[in-house]
């Protein structure tokens, strides 16, 4: 592949996480503790991490809020070469709430994001530069969803026509929107993508697919050209322990590939393990350009991601590697590293 | 039945608890969390945040200490208008102390309770008014074992006779008091008790019974006319993994009522359980008058309150609802609360 | 007067606070404050704290952070009566971030507070009963620079038609709205005012008032039929160090009360003192029909919110009556209240 | 002087004490700061930071709580060889709440002190060779208000039996005696003191002494052969700028010692400052035998307590020295210890 | 045996553990918890808890670090007789991250030791009473592998010649040093220690044993004279989830003990817990010089350290008294200490 | 000037910092506060957050202390490009303590920075393209007294080779080398100096100037050919309470600049605010080439600084602006930034 300067450029909303302290409650206690996040940014950072050049194109609001993102995003190793901000009255940072569960207790998440600064963003605010600066591009499905829709949409068009590979992933809230309005818009946007991150359920609730998990994933190369098509796979034990692990297809080679599930997953923090999931696949297609590779690396920076706080991952390469190596390891394995 | 001003009223003291932060201990580290704490308040508590109106008796010091818990009566959605002050020099509020249990370390409690200012209340400090304003009062064994005894008893009375229904906690505390004397204090009551909440191993032991638990559970009704006779089943797998659920006997359909148990209950704090549950079967008996839902909502509230640090509960009518609703649900329930 | 159920009953936005740890900014950090606070809910926490009873009027999100806010609302002992609640998914809380200052910098808000359910508000939202119910009302200028600002009329004027006297805070706020638009507003309510509440520099630059500042005061008197003219006066010698005092004119007596002012108060957070004094004046004209004790309570309950964290004030009348006598004391004073 | 296991020992009640932290109120928040504290405990810490053996004789509950305690003792260097233990049901610590004040708000302390274990503690719970182990005994009259009176008369006259020098802080609280028991019960132990620490307003209001503060001084010498007597001058400008500094009269020498006070003293907690006096002026004496190094000692030490939070001094000889040499420098000296 | 002012000596460097809190991660947040550990502290302490009388012999940094540890092994029990201090300007404290793990990411340690104050100690820094004054003293392996490894061999012969029994824990770490030179170094000494710690990988790995565990045990008391043989047993199902157990072998009884695992040890922080098992060992072969109450010791007071945070044990003889009982008791034991 | 990719780049160790939180003790307590600090990045960071391009070349260990330094240096806005990484075993950062003073007691340091990974830095570790793409490389004498000297100089000839401006600040520190080693090492490299920053205490003492402070600060320009002499004027009032202004010479106007004081300075952390001048006074000459401006930046960032806790700036353009207008206004003011 040739050089530009970014692997990987995102583009979507980037939100402040206020969260009461382990097991604390929202509705009592003196602090939250305050975070970023946001699906892509999570995506992003978990890039970046690993050691490749990534950046976000996002508006953020003009004022002490937008500055605590800006430098959050540059702490997580990702590029503010493309913000943008808003210096009107009505600025403003989207928020949400999240309280983690413990059974029979489930988390809770509150979302305040309507009228967020980054639904005023426009194709003006983002440099003609940023569209050919990047060997992929990745989109969630949230942005969609969201007052982002149109500009997100030429966005993604703009990235493709300058030649760089398609990341979606569908991330289908039903509280966001409708099914039929999802369906519709995403099936627009889908002949364009390279790489989609589609769950089980959706895939049947939302695209209304039937049959095997395999054929169904098949499907989506078949019908739209997809390229790598990812579906992930979590057990829920408890909201404190979980097991992972996830398929990939790959069109090229008309292949499967998965391994045996994570299991027994000390859940600190849910939020964001998706997006982890994506972040080490799109890393291991874009280091590697290897789906064996891609969905290890997705399934062990998911898997390790829920041990930490916050939205954002935390490993780097050094980490996940060893990660990886542990898991298919078949003899004994040191308890600490040291 | 008739509209008072209080679904429920209570009596009984209420307490500082002093805890170190999760894990920490009491003979090391600088901080201790403040809670306020007490059987009765917790039960008053619970049914409040499931909907309805609840007060609490009750004397404290005249000083700092005592604003704290009658702000944070309130905070709890508890009416603190039977509330009565002590200023004497020897003004106090009860203290404890309480420190997690992670296996093998139990959990450890250590009371200052002696000499509180509640135990100088007398029926003066309660206004007449008082006695006729419930629905129902409930009572903690706690409060019998301790200096508030006569007058504990004189105000059960006083409801009675102006036609409150009596709930009444065994909640037998070996360190407080012997069996002989609770056995016979509490029989002396019992010919006034409606409901009544009293575990299998109190029952075994204290009021020697022997056989079956449903029919020990009954002879409860048999000999002293209760109408409601309510057991708690906990499984203590670790101090951080319960199972919990309850029976409940109804002598007016002379039926039992049980469900499967709430499993793998992530314990963050245990203490004021037990309460939630009476809060819960409370709740389920004066808004339903069904002792089939009492005994869900009781099951509900206590295993949820396991979950959340402090004694007083924190979950409300809808939390509670959803919960009880995925405990019997059979297909798959979301992870998340969004 | 006559006995009714609420002295004090107030109407307007209550908000969440989120500060970061004193010293702290809001662009770094891990942690917020959370707190409540809003003009009126400050005025109506402040005069219930002081022995009398109050209650807010407003509209709350129907989730976990509007439940937060409901507890704070009783922990500080204001009636939760005529509260509110949306359940609209666009429901939201205002918020407002607030970093304390260190000479030379100063302390910082950023507002966000737009579409807040508050402003959904309807008449329809307030049972008739509240307007008969309050000796008094009080209102912030706030609630009428804001989406309420209809309703708001609306309840003043039920309240006054209802026989409660009316107290007006003009809390000017440049930021907000334009200074012809908030002086007619406010001059078309003004008939009906009371209590008014107002800074020097609001009476010159935005009523265009002119001459000594007794004058100005007096002249409310005269062209509205205001019966109470309260205006403080404010030294900031540094972010962490002020003075205070007052000046009140009474129509009645057609005179003025002030005192020498509190000085080298240490100022912790000076969010909500001006509520404070509100607060304490409202206080003086209900407990005592006063306009002088009116001012020694404005001054005390003032001074003393500065040396508290939040906008709430937490001082009860043992405090405050303790501080004013020893302002006013001539000996020495003990150093430390044992 | 001969050589003694021990420099200094002494006897009293030690707490547990329980802050809001800096500027938050014992009425709200969530967290108390947990410390140990009490007079002689803090007389014995300061002297053994400064270099000396000491050890407190108490009595503590055989609980978390009293463990909690001699782990503190230890820390700052004080041995619990005489320490005794409570394991009857009633065993209590002794509990004071305190909070920091801000002008105009006054500090607030709030005891819980009744009962605790240590009123139960009598001769024979100190092994005999205490009392011929130290070189001097040193008692604060606190212990002397408190149940602990009797013991404490007994204990101070065999430690003057065996030889040690007797140190007696009046440390006169109305709170806790009235001034006719307090003046005859100290003036009966008086011909014991060799070295007293009494406030000129405890002088003159308790004691009934008139006339000048040297001639007050001097009057302990001639009429009770106490051998040296000090007085603290402290000037509260606020509740967080202090000035100090003191008096002190040898009889020896018949002389009076003072110096230019320490001014603007940031005051963080002032709680122990006048045991830290206490202890600097006892190290003086006991290491250098000179009421001039005693004396600075004293207010250096005293001083610098103000400026760290809880009761226990914590500067050891090389800070206090470097305080005390810059206290009498006059050229600059470096603004900060690298 | 004869009675010696101390049970046990140790000696060992004595290093800062900073952590980030619970769950937190070295990468990110704004604080470290910060805590003194060392493997020969460790073992000092937790005997001392216990109530047998200890101390360690270490050089510390000449400044505030160097207090801190001072103070916090003071905390513990552990006398500080035998501490001396480096006043050089290159005096350091040696420093270790410790990053707690959840499953799959493993526990993380960063050591930052090298030139620490320790390793400059020499024979003559150590009083000549120190060697008589101990009826045992323990040394670990960790000692042999740093710049202290002469004086401790030195150390340790002195305290042979002297009489007392020789304790030494293998401590094997690959980090420090290689396997040759270990080994060499280790079996110089063996001859001289009476009791040995050493894990089974140990013993396979870097001592060449084959062939059962028991034989592995008995060779060292066959080859080196060695009376005490002591392995742990640990299963880690998860970073938060272990099962222990050990095996005593006693050369004289020419026994092995042993008993059923604890299982589903809750672990909060691993750090230390190996040293608790020698110092619960080193407990029960003092106190009772009884292999088998040896071995019980040990694996309880290892478990239940495994439940607190810090290298520090916490437990003293009440708890584990408490925790050996149930874990051989046969009936219920209720859930909580109260 | 000719665009580069950077306008500032530095050289120089990053630390890590660690303090006991506000006015607690290192000796004492649980927690740090752990942050970034050194004197180049505080200089990178301040002209960072002005709105300008800077880096810093420095050597940070391989590990996850490395990573943590890194993610802080991005938070603040300095580049990462040009840090290299020792994955030596005897990898460390440097680390400092630093604890905050209360007058009487003055801020401590303990210093534990020998040996650090930067020490290992040589020419090759800094990629040859660096030298060339500033416009601007700042020094501060620290790098000259510690074993960075050699590569420290070396990187100084190679940027003025290539053409860029030299800023040095001699930051002497007594403790770190000699007044003579200093004197004749930093009077090599003054001849290559274009923008000089010196206290007049050390161009007094180490530069063994006399006079006039204008005389002395024109001969740096007389006798090695400086462009710009920058000298600041800080007066202690006490810990918490400064005064700061400056004096800069610029020879080519042959002019002094300098203006009041920024006067009662609320001094929260003072560590960093005499980098936070360099940063100021450099960012006004890249951006404004006029030192009349520089002077007022430097002494606004410089004097806020102080304000905040941490080594680090953290006041933006908007900020530093407002507050040179509202010093050098006329008017009043307004007491808060809405």
């Amino acid at each position: 592949m040739e050089k530009k300067a970014f692997d990987l450029l995102t583009f979507g909303e980037i939100m402040l996480r206020l969260s009461p302290p382990r097991h604390a409650r929202i509705v009592d206690g003196d602090v939250f503790e305050k975070r970023a996040g946001g699906a892509e940014l999570n995506v992003a950072s978990g890039v970046a991490l690993l050691g490749l050049r990534t950046g976000i194109i996002s508006r953020l609001p003009q004022n002490e809020l937008g500055t605590f993102i800006k430098n959050r995003i540059r702490f997580v190793g990702v590029s503010d070469d493309f913000l943008c901000y808003d210096d009107s009255p009505s600025a403003r940072l989207g928020i949400y709430y999240y309280e983690m569960g413990a059974a029979p207790r489930k988390p809770t998440i509150v979302y305040d994001r309507f009228n967020a600064s980054v639904c005023g963003i426009t194709l003006e605010d983002i440099p003609e530069e940023a569209f050919s600066s990047a060997r992929m591009f990745h989109l969630s499905g949230i942005s969609l969803a969201l007052g982002t829709r149109d500009v997100a949409i030429q966005v993604l068009k703009k990235f493709k026509e300058h030649g760089a590979k398609i990341s979606f992933d569908v991330n289908y809230r039903a509280n966001l929107w409708g099914e039929d309005e999802a369906r519709e818009t995403i099936q627009s946007i889908l002949p364009l993508v390279d790489v989609l991150f589609v769950s089980e359920e959706t895939s049947r609730r939302m695209f209304h697919k039937t049959g095997e998990l395999h054929d169904i994933m098949k499907s989506y190369a078949q019908e739209y050209g997809v390229k790598i098509v990812a579906t992930t796979q979590r057990t829920v034990i408890s909201p404190r322990k979980h097991n992972f692990t996830s398929v990939i297809y790959s069109a090229k080679e008309d292949q499967f590939y998965t391994e045996a599930p994570y299991t027994n997953i000390d859940v600190i923090d849910r939020i964001g393990s998706g997006d982890a999931y994506v972040a080490g696949v799109l890393f291991g297609l874009l280091k590697y350009d290897d789906p064996h590779k891609a969905m290890q690396f997705g399934n062990a920076t998911s898997s390790v991601k829920n041990t930490v706080p916050g939205d954002l991952p935390s490993s780097d390469f050094k980490e996940i590697d060893r990660i990886i190596r542990e898991h298919n390891a078949t003899g004994p394995v040191s308890e600490m590293n040291r």
